[in-house]
């Protein structure tokens, strides 16, 4: 066997079976290889970045890690801000990047550039794969890495791939979970049975059903405020979840969550901090005289032993059932809000990129049946479709909603194809307000002057001259779609999107952001 | 003035007059300067790769450097693909990139990243820019750093924008040319007038049209087989244009090319190599035993200069203005062409992304009015429909046409939006086989197996499950477009494009590549 058949090989034994991929010259041999290995399912797509967010939203679902086959730097280039949305996701991602052939790259070919520079930028694992012998090995050591909630990267020179001599490695047993340190965990505790206010603030795999029982219960028995990270990884919510408020994104919001605080317990997340810094405010957001006490180790099992510590015997409260009544008339970012929450399915996986037309959909959604919420960890745009993509192909079953922005649709919009291509049961919505709204709300955040009377500022938010046709784009790439002017008209689509499978699009015009 | 009052001034004081933008917060301060700098024109794109491939394609054609205006590290991965075919251009370009501000970097908030390490993989010149007091000279030197025909690549933190304290800087004097080393051009000359065979292979602004007369003169003294290379920056050719053929991009018809050469004078171009790496086979095409001989220094002074030694009081043989007969009927490769040369415009800017449908593209164009063509300089496909925005900013005057590729096209179709928001000439043609051509004979190429039987291999080279529309997609971006199945509908749908102002887009229909 070459060296593409023993990593396609080695990957499948260690649990890789998919592979989103975007393939040049430089890949041939791990191409042809496929047909050998039909363990392996290849998901083409048309532009590498829609490669690594479906890999991202494929691992948050499945909990294992896809593979992504790209072409060279400037592939990896085209994927990079999904692979940065995987890396703050913690999200495990096994990224073949194609090299030109060992003795071809001191050649300096039009191709050539520096690879290990770009990788090292979003990867916490990456090799250069030195011959056909080694890369079986190298693959099931780029999985065990990427386990650990990482991407890594193996960059693959074609000699490699087409040589003799591979041989198929045996998978690299999972690494032991890191276990809860003790000592932080004790001072956890004292903090929140101190009396003084708490702040208890989640992330990783505590905003799973397990980890926000065990949250709420410490909440509950310590009088300690809840909240989930801003973007949640894999958030599970909807009725009979234990609920959980997540930290808002204007600072001046989450300052006023965090206000108070003498405590605040991480688990599973970082200090907070705003997402930006704006003139004359602290980007940390731990109010002054707070202290932090961050617990290591797995996130939910953490929690599970904090609740054994604080609120043993006890269960955690779960949401209700109780969905808006769906509403009528104009549709507005509220109304459309409560038409998800009325109609969203049971098991869904909501892929959020809704950015400003989002806002109302928390509320709405929160005693809608049980469900998965995604959200864009990393805050590079271009997310949403490829992450609905993956997420689709790992849960078969579940229907898959994307909630995505107009602007953002475009940095990935050809995702639409793979999702007609794949067959995939994903129900785009797209909320259409012709701007990048959050740029005109961050503008007068960050105290510039301009925007408002400027017409060259103003100019840069404005997606409405001309319109786009979500509608057409989504035709043009196979999928169903239809645009929608009120409430009726946007329950009614979703309702024939539900009912039908296969991919469709909901154009939801909104009223245009001035 | 504040530091982005100061970098704009500075900007545009320098010769930088257009900015090809797709900001975030980072860069709200820049955008807000906007309208107090009129001089800068800013160019909306919806997404990076477009704002870098219209910079590329805006400096080939104005000969001097547009800025983009990127968002923080994702941003730029975005744009890196198009930054990559810059580099290999030798393009002078003002890669600004908006970072956190310095208070907030240490924060490591969701959207930090290396941003350095990603420059660094593409730009002769990276600064991250310290203070506003100091960004005013920061740009002045990127402008300079980047008409050394490179990518110069300015960080610029938040804080760095909004400070007051900002101080525009005046222009850094472009830096002297190189001068053309004296004994590399005796030692050329010497080679060419050897009498054995030799090879006289040009690049940078050698392709342009003295460049090109001066070449052909010593070509016709000295019995030299001139070539140009593969993928050059910006041919001028056409009637009244001294003739150059390029050197192949596969490797044995280069080689066939090459073949009995003893010496090799290399213009303004390296040393060829192939493309590609292939089992078995050398990548260097310089023939064995030929001798290789560069000469540094500005191209096309330099090929005036030995045209000076070899060829005195000589001129030049020009391509006559010969077209191909209007074809009719079947659609094809070959037809296709006979129809761009019938009726390629005086003038025209040709983007050339046609990849395999564009085979019969050169000759049928040959004796076409005078015109530019503009060439995938670094191999990153996803060029084509962003340097025809950007060399259509840059000339207003003269139609672009863009021959595209179908599945090239789709990395960056979003292009086609700024085509349509800007007014631009531009006509689209896409070359529609529902593959990617090119990676069927690759695999063929490097002797893997798969491929024809295999279909899993087989697929990730289909692009007609489901079949793209791109009439579709054009008008869902505002561009008016028709699809065309014969030589006769082709030849009018052109037409009708170059007699209407603003962008169009024509669909060519090619049989389907089994």
């Amino acid at each position: 066997m070459n060296g593409a058949d023993s990593l396609l090989r080695t990957l499948v034994d260690s649990g890789v079976e998919v592979c989103f991929a975007n393939p040049g010259t430089s890949e041939m041999h791990f191409v042809a290889a496929l047909d050998g290995e039909p363990r392996m399912r290849p998901v083409l797509t048309l532009f590498e970045g829609v490669a690594t967010g479906a890999a991202d939203g494929y691992a948050r679902m499945a909990g294992r890690p896809a593979a992504t086959l790209l072409h060279l730097g400037p592939g990896l280039g085209n994927g990079l801000a999904n692979l940065h949305n995987a890396r703050r996701a913690g999200t495990p991602l096994v990224c073949v990047v194609g090299d030109h052939a060992t003795d071809h790259a001191p050649l300096d070919a039009p191709l050539q550039s520096d690879i290990a520079a770009v990788a090292g930028s979003v990867s916490g694992w990456v090799r250069h794969s030195a011959s056909p012998a080694a890369v079986g090995a190298d693959a099931a050591d780029a999985v065990a890495a990427a386990r650990r909630g990482q991407v890594a990267t193996l960059v693959l020179p074609a000699d490699v791939s087409w040589g003799a001599g591979g041989r198929a490695a045996a998978p690299v047993a999972a690494p032991a979970p890191d276990r809860v340190d003790p000592d932080a965990l004790t001072a956890a505790a004292r903090a929140l049975r101190g009396g003084e206010p708490a702040v208890l603030l989640i992330g990783g795999d505590a905003t799973r059903a397990d980890g926000l029982a065990a949250a709420n219960r410490v909440a509950a028995a310590t009088g300690a405020r809840l909240l989930a990270e801003t973007f949640p990884t894999r958030l599970e919510r909807g009725a009979g979840v234990a609920p959980v408020a997540r930290l808002a994104y204007l600072g001046d919001a989450a300052r006023h969550q965090l206000g108070g605080a003498r405590h605040l317990v991480l688990v599973g997340t970082r200090s907070p901090v705003t997402f930006f810094g704006y003139p004359g405010r602290d980007g940390d957001l731990v109010p002054d005289g707070c202290a932090v006490h961050p617990v290591g180790g797995p996130p939910a099992r953490a929690l599970a032993e904090l609740a054994d510590l604080l609120a043993p015997g006890t269960s955690a409260g779960v949401a209700a059932q109780r969905r808006p009544d769906l509403p009528t008339g104009e549709l507005t970012v509220a109304t459309a809000a409560a038409v998800v929450g009325a109609l969203l399915p049971e098991g869904a996986i909501v892929v959020d990129e809704a950015i400003t037309s989002g806002l109302g959909l928390p509320d709405a959604t929160a005693g809608a049946p049980r469900h998965d919420w995604l959200t864009l960890t990393g805050g590079a745009i271009g997310y949403g479709l490829p992450a609905a993509t993956g997420a689709a192909v790992a849960c078969p079953d579940r229907p898959v909603w994307c909630l995505q922005a107009d602007g953002s649709a475009m940095y990935t919009i050809s995702a639409l194809w793979t999702h007609a291509r794949e067959g995939l049961d994903v129900t785009t919505v797209i909320y259409h307000n012709s701007a990048y709204a959050i740029l005109r709300m961050e503008l007068a955040a960050v105290g510039a002057r301009g925007g408002a009377g400027g017409t060259a500022s103003a100019g840069l938010f404005d997606l409405g001259r001309p319109e786009l046709d979500f509608t057409a784009l989504a035709r043009g790439m196979g999928v169903p779609a239809v645009r929608v002017r009120t409430a009726e008209e946007l329950a009614a689509a979703l309702r024939r999107a539900d009912a039908e499978p296969g991919p469709h699009l909901v154009e939801a015009m909104l009223p245009a952001v001035a």
